[in-house]
């Protein structure tokens, strides 16, 4: 049995504390927060405990799973849990990864654990792919397509327009860009050809909706450049209807291996809950800190360093029985 | 540098070299043929060297991949072999992994050698699909779908029926079916359900077309479940349309984490050349095999045994910075 503590309990913890049943070799034991632990409702039979304890837990857990942010709070969790216990984080700040990456490392390293950063769909599923993709056929080029799915980031830039109460921007693939890129033809394609944003805005009484679908339209480096569609909804409505968490997207690698002679790879995810996915990705990656951990592997790692065999719950003479 | 070997120079052996081509840190120093030596045409600077001789290549070849058939020749050679090279293969006989590993295992363990089998992409890359997303979503149901290819199996079951001159079947994924699948509704699904038989088939002369076209459609285990689809066609016309090495495929995992949330995971493949693209996949587990081997990790392997950074020419930090 791998034994897992939960730091943080939003979507990401719950998320893991849900995907925790579907496997029978990993227990639930306890769950930490910044909160007061009796405000906590939790779904399993988990401790609800106090960080303030965190470090009377070092030599009953196994994995500590850290489901904070990465703006603020994992660039300083990971490292410090990294010195009392195996961790896993979903640091997905791309630029800023090799330097969360030497963090990690050095604390990890020193105190005997392992530590796993930047686990998901992307970073994590869709760079798995990019890699393999990549070393199998060097000739080629890359598409990475997000969605359809909420991008957080383009919301607040709405929300941040005077006159805005609410809002929910949706990254969309252009289908006649991933046809294109399926048929193998290799094209040039910036994020702009292959994204449309579709954003549902709610105003704030008195707001002039033209002026701000121009604000909108017309924002740099958000949506200057791209098809953007602006609807305008009540609240209720955005409530309703778009509190959505699905998500998804698209890696293909077209390439080359003699003149004449094109292949596509291709992976995708339709995600009906984002993060629910990214806390079952979370949960396979902990059962490999577990083993490696046992291996005496210590340091950071992301999912290029681990061999695929870690994250499942078979033996590796039934995988090779049954999947290969 | 990687310095590599070929054992066997058919499509396989072509594509490798081909492949070693587009990859800066490989080296092709040697092709090892059963044929006369003199008789070989090849596409590179290599050295064409009697199998006879093989030996004298241990401590020039850092990997030797072995390009034979899975029927007759890999059993034997890739044991045989893997006592003085670090090698690759292609084994694909599905039912026969196990005991191919074992035997593998055992001569590469006493001689400290790697040797990496049933490389490709089913088995290979499909399988590393599997394993990734049953580890993902513990709880859904794998999909498989070839095609359209031809297969080799079914084109020489028609050959064998009596007024047959020459025959080639082509696997089609039923496109209803691949779309219940994306929609997530989880279906069950037999191979019969998820594939259309196409045959183009050419008579000797006098031979009887209806006793024939029927012999096929009600074939046990090949045709009689299937949608079967028979042309007749000229050998000129079979020559010229019908030499296709195109193929693929796709895996999917449909799972759920909770009660309504379901997700999709798909991996495809469209590959204008089966053995180039099987090449390419054998060229970059070379790169592995010869790391492992500098790391002294001997012994058997397969795909899910691998972490993906050993497959690319690549530095760890490169690939976190580009790639994840």
């Amino acid at each position: 049995m791998t034994k897992i503590g939960i730091l943080g309990y939003g979507n990401l913890g719950r998320g893991v504390e849900n995907s925790i049943k579907q496997n029978s070799d990993m227990e639930l034991v306890a769950i930490f927060t910044r909160r007061n632990p009796q405000d906590l409702k939790i779904n399993s039979n988990a401790k609800v405990v106090s960080i303030d304890e965190i470090e009377q837990w070092k030599d009953v857990i196994d994995v500590l799973i850290i489901c904070g942010g990465s703006a603020s709070d994992l660039p300083v969790q990971t490292p410090k849990y990294a010195q009392i216990f195996n961790v896993i984080d979903s640091f997905d700040t791309h630029a800023k990864i090799p330097e969360h990456f030497e963090n990690v490392d050095k604390s990890a390293k020193e105190n005997n654990k392992v530590a796993i950063i930047s686990v998901g769909w992307d970073p994590g599923m869709f760079s798995l792919n990019r890699l393999y993709a990549n070393a199998i056929l060097p000739e080629g080029s890359d598409y990475t397509f997000w969605g359809k799915g909420v991008s957080q980031g383009h919301s607040d830039a709405i929300r941040r327009i005077e006159g805005v109460q609410d809002a929910k921007q949706y990254t969309i693939p252009v289908e006649s860009a991933l046809e294109l890129v399926r048929s193998g033809k290799n094209p040039s394609l910036s994020t702009k050809d292959k994204h449309i944003r579709e954003c549902f805005v709610v105003l704030k009484e008195g707001a002039d909706k033209e002026k701000i679908e121009q604000q909108i339209k017309t924002m740099p480096n958000y949506f200057a450049d791209y098809t953007t569609i602006v609807h305008f909804i009540s609240q209720e409505e955005l409530n309703k209807n778009h509190s959505a968490i699905a998500h998804g997207g698209f890696v293909f690698r077209s390439g080359k291996t003699s003149d004449n002679t094109n292949h596509v790879i291709e992976y995708s995810l339709k995600l009906d809950s984002n993060p629910e996915f990214t806390s079952s990705v979370l949960v396979a990656y902990a059962r490999a800190a577990h083993k490696l951990a046992q291996e005496k592997q210590f340091g950071a790692k992301t999912v290029f360093d681990i061999a695929p065999k870690y994250l499942i719950n078979k033996t590796n003479e039934e995988i090779r029985k049954t999947m290969l």
